[in-house]
Parts: structure tokens; sequence; C-alpha cells
């Protein structure tokens, strides 16, 4: 059997989505910044593909930008607040120490332009307080930046109460909704979002595609400079059946939303609970507060790479933890955020289900990931020394 | 007949791309950053794209970074390029008139940053001299970027002397070789190339994927920060269905770049020969020494975008010249560099071949475009008063 969990990383994408893109290939695939038919289908394409973000997200057209992925998107929000808050003098920025490095790495890109940055600490339950983010707040935040869904621990955050506050204190709020967008209902009026971005390859649409919303009125900066694209704010040939997959898959996420949540939150609350039964494991971030289809949790005593292998020659594709990171060696600095040790946060396992996972593939890995765990406990000399108390277990 | 002959613009995806990026959408769907096995074949499939680039532009596979298209490493390879200059105290940069938005906006936003850039006049050939390119070069000098190919009126560079006397002053050089790549052989290590960027949608690949050549050496700045991706200089899931398709049509652009050359060169001739038959018709750029499938002629009397909308009419593609900057009412920048008078290049017509159109469609456009010009010259008010001797004839 093979099993895909690692949906928090990248999806297959959905039948509607490559059916959106492969007219564009080699029928429509005019250059939308022509004026001859071809491209003028093209640019209809794309106006199509702005209104489905756009209702999807409860915002204008005009509101939606196309960038390459969320990454890009990310980059070009932060800044764009950041530009402004310099015009106005406001140089600090506010966010949190477990958000994507796309937000960390360009928040310490800004920190060597000059600007200041308050990185909140993550409480134990994963999920950031409104109350916490206003006590960081200055008279010279320019931006708050607060990812809406952990990409790890899958933790909710209150988006909608720290777009009340920010909104009240006149500081821009962006929302890295990656791990959310298709997944979770996102109303940017509603929750007084100013800046957001997503990335398609995440609900089932294709890699390489991301929308940057930003609310009328707050000016973007180039990232990519060059021609006239997207307004001016981004340069380079529009990635059209990129964007119709992008937009095709959106819509279809948005419309089975509702029905896909209830599902995956059976599956992973089973997943959880027949994990949690394996002894000196514990659950990462808030039981409930937490996106429908992930399952996070640290097995003392072993090694999350060897688990992932382990599991990988059993057919069952599962990480332990960012993708992005995990080239490096160091563990999770969302685990460390949240207060795990190093040695428990080595022992993590991300299980990332998607609405194409099944209960058949649940019980399968249920089946067998506790004899994975007991095997790899049984040659651990780390576990040997917590069993015969020479270590003190830490979970 | 539905023609089209605006590939400069963009092209048709190839079968043997789309034959590449097909399996990579719901089968080998991985994330290339993942440990277990979809992601590693997934990484397999990188590691060939970008060995597939190395080949061909006679690099060596870590000197390839896969960016979201050409715009995107052109600002990638002058940011570079300008930030190692500033560790060294050198910020001159070189470059030319005639460059696409994406070199010169680039080096606008840099002039901000406190960079000065000289950019040199284009001669009536449209080819710029290595003389005028090294009387430029200063002590301070840190970045010559003069592009491959024109992407307007096709004009080739004489790259490998500019990229010799670089090399020889120790100044980097970067060349824009998006119209170039897949149409004519580079080898970067030959032409003394530091830098080179190309764009897959230029030559049948998928739109959304670029590629930036770095030689060893030439340290990158991060564009777009974030994850660990391309050695940790551009952030981002990699697009590994794009980057599938760009390898695959860049490989079988460089099989056939001669036989594809001379069947184009032959095509394009015909057409510059029947174009010049219409009176007061002038050829931009040089005869010779341009892309094989590029035309640009200027019709004296006409408006470029009555023309198009006539040839649209009879099923025929084309562009009054860049795609990028179609929305603008302004004469295009670089005909205006090669002297041509505003009322001259207004009535420019771009037609970009590729190896997809016929003799036939080559034929049906020269039956149709004479009276088409004669038609909108015998409605144009300017016309009557040039044939009438009310105001003098520029070409």
């Amino acid at each position: 059997m093979d099993i895909y969990v690692d949906n928090a990383a990248t999806t297959a994408m959905s039948d509607t989505a490559l059916a959106a893109m492969l007219p564009c290939f080699q029928q429509d695939y005019g250059n939308p910044s022509s004026l001859h038919s071809p491209g003028q289908r093209a640019a209809e394409k794309l106006a199509e593909a702005r209104s489905i973000f756009a209702r999807g997200l409860h915002a204008r057209p005009e509101e939606i930008t196309f960038t390459s992925g969320g990454s890009e998107a990310d980059n070009q929000a932060l800044r764009s607040a950041a530009a402004l808050g310099a015009r106005k003098g406001k140089r600090h920025i506010v966010s949190t120490k477990f958000e994507h490095h796309a937000i960390l790495h360009t928040l310490q890109a800004l920190e060597k332009e000059g600007f200041q940055v308050t990185l909140l600490d993550i409480p134990t339950d994963g999920v950031v307080t409104a109350e916490a983010v206003a006590a960081a707040i200055r008279p010279d935040t320019c931006l708050v930046t607060v990812m809406f869904a952990n990409n790890e621990i899958g933790t909710v955050q209150p988006i909608p109460e720290i777009g009340g506050l920010c909104r009240e204190k006149g500081v821009l709020f962006h929302t890295d909704a990656v791990q959310a967008a298709g997944h979770l209902p996102i109303d940017v009026t509603a929750m007084d979002i100013d800046l957001l971005s997503l990335s398609a390859h995440k609900f089932h649409g294709p890699k390489g595609v991301g929308v940057l919303y930003a609310r009328k009125g707050v000016p973007l900066v180039n990232v990519i400079y060059g021609g006239a694209q997207e307004r001016g704010k981004r340069a380079g040939t529009e990635n059209i059946p990129g964007i119709c997959g992008a937009a095709a898959a959106f819509d279809e996420a948005c419309a089975h939303m509702e029905e896909n949540a209830v599902r995956l939150t059976a599956l992973r609350d089973k997943l959880i609970a027949g994990l949690m039964a394996i002894p000196h494991t514990v659950l990462n971030g808030d039981a409930v507060r937490r996106l429908p289809g992930n399952v996070n949790v640290c097995f003392e005593g072993i090694e999350g790479e060897s688990l992932l292998l382990k599991l990988d020659e059993r057919g069952i594709a599962a990480s332990s933890g960012s993708a992005c990171t995990s080239g490096s060696l160091d563990p999770s600095h969302v685990l460390l955020a949240l207060g795990r040790p190093h040695e428990v946060a080595h022992g993590s396992l991300r299980l990332s289900l998607s609405s194409y996972n099944t209960t058949e593939e649940v019980d399968y890995i249920l089946e067998v990931l506790p004899g994975i765990v007991a095997y790899l406990r049984d040659i651990s000399p780390v576990w040997d020394e917590l069993e015969t108390g020479r270590r003190p277990h830490l979970i």
C-alpha cells in the first residue's frame, strides 16, 4: 500500500485542477499582455482566476496578485508593509517564533536593513494569544505577521482577534495562510486581514503558484521588477496554466471545505488517539484548535529520521516536520519554540492528511506504527537509558 | 487559418515538454525536500533537469538555479552582482538602452540604492559593440549586463567579445538570454559569461520557469527568502512539473537547434523580403545578425495597434513589440533607442516565428499583409499628408 500523509509538504493535483490547466499548454497558450485573440483569451482566463480567489477570500479581484508561490507572497507582503512603515518612520514588526522560514528569514533580512523585530514566544498549546500580540505592539510598529495555521503542528491562530486589534491600533496585519487556505474558511474582510499569502500546491493545485492578497489602499512594492504585469507590482509573464489550475483547485477546496473538514477531523482524531496510546508520546499543539488534517507527535527515545525511513519501507510517506528545512540536522524551530527539549523534538512525526486519504490508510498506519516505534526504541541506546532509569523520561 | 507569429511573447508547449510534466502532477508529485520515496523521486527529477540545463549551457549543475521565470532570474543576477560589487566599493553598472524592462527597471531600483548606471546608446543596426562596452567600463564598474538577443528587433549581440573583455577587466558579465536560449548556441564557458538568465516559455517549455546560471564563485543573494531550496538561494517548493517540462523543452530545442535555425532563417528572410517590398517600410535591426525567427519592421503612416487588430481579424497573431509593455501607449523604448522617430516607431510590427510555423503560413501573411497596410494608409490622415507632401516621409 502506498500512503501519502505528507500533504502539508505538498499535495497531488486534483483532476479539476489538471483539467483547468491542460487547455492552456498547447491551445490557449497566449500571453495575456498580447493584444491578439490568443492573448485576450489568456487575459480572460487570468481575470476569471483572479475573481475566483477574490470570491473565496471575500476580497476584490484587484486585491489579488499572483506570485510564484507562498514564499514569494510572504516576502512581498512583508517588504511592502515594511516599506510603507519606513515612510512613516515606523520600523518595528511583531511576529512569532514559529513562523515559516519565508517569514523568519525575510524578517532577518529586514533587521539588517534597520527594522526591529519582536518574535513572540509560543505557549505550550501552540496557539498565540491576541493579548500577547497586543502587548508587543509599540507606537512604531508597522506590521504584525502571524501565520493562520502552523505548518508543522497545525495549530490555528486566533486570526480574527489579532486582525481586529491590529485594525484598532492602526497596524497592518499579514497572515501566512499557506497551510490554512483551502482548508479553513477565510474572510479577509470579516477577519480584518490586510495582507495574506497562500500557495496552490497545498490544496491540490499546481506547484509554482501563490497568491498575495493586499487590501485596497495597501501599496505593494516589487520583489521582482520588470514588465507591467499584475498592475506593475509583479513582473514576469503570468503562468496562466498554473494560475488556472490554482483557481480551479481553490474553488473546489472551498466548495467541499466543510465536508472535507468533518471527514478529516475524524481521521485525524482517530490517528491521534492511536498514537497517544504508545507510551511516552506527546501530541504537539492543541488537540482541537488545529488543522483538520494535522497530526504531530513526539515519541521519546527515537530519531524522527529513522522513523520516516522505516515508515517509507512500509509505503507510508510522512515527515518529521517542515519539508523546507528537512535538509537540516537541527531540530524543528517550531517544536523548540513550543518548549520541547532537543531530545524530544528530534523524535517528531507529522502526518498531514488530505481529502484523498482513507480510513483504510489510517488503519494501516495505526497497525504498523506502534511496532516501528517499539523496534526503534529497542535498538536505541537512549531508550535503554530511559527505561533503566539512568536518564529521566521527559515525556 | 490561425497563425501564431508572436513566439517572442510566448510559445505553445511542445509535446515533449508536456509529456515530461504530466507524470509530475498526480503520480510523482512529491516535494523534493522530503525524505520519503515520493520526495526522493522528485529530487532525482530535479537533479536530472539541472543536469540538462548545465549540459546545454556548458555549465556545471551546481551553477544552475531554478527561478519562476526570466524576470526573476534577471533581478537576482543583477542584485547578486551589485551586492558583490558594493562589498568591494564598486557601484557602477554598464548596460544598454534596449534591454528588457526586467533589466532596466531593476537597474532603476539599484540606482535608488546608490548605484550608478551607464546605458549605452544603440547603433542603428541594433548591435552594440564590444568597443562601446569597453569604453564605458570604469575602475568602479562591478557589472556589465547586455542582452544576448533583443526581444523586439532580434539583433544578436557580440556576447563572446563582450564576455572576453569583461573577464579581462575583472568585471562580472551578465546576459539576459531569454530570447536566445534554445534558439542560438550558448556556451557560458567559451563565451566568458558569469551570469545568464533564460525563460522556458520562450522555447516551447512551460510558463513560470526560469534559470539563472551563475558561474561558480559568483555568490547569489536571495530575491526570495525562506526555505533552503536551491542551496538556500531561492526559497519556495520547487515547481517540479514546470522544471521537468522546461528541461525537456530545452533539451529538445538544443538537439534541433541547427535545423530549426536554417529553416526559420529561410522563412524569416522570405518574410522580410516580402514586407520590404511595401513602400516606406524599414527593417528594424541588422538583416543578418538577428534571431532566426525575428522579423521587425516599421510601416510609415500607420498605427501598429490597428495593424495588429486587422491581422487578428485575418487569424494572424502578431505584435508590435514586447508583450510586457503592450499596455503602454508609449512607443517601444527599443525602437526609440534605435533612432526611429516616434511617428515611425508607432508603426512597428514584430513577427516572431517558431519551428511550428510553416511556409504556407508565411505565404498567407505575405498575401494579406500588403493589403492591410494599404488599407490602413488609405484611411490614415497622416499618410494623406505624407503622400501629398504636406509632411515629409521619414523612411
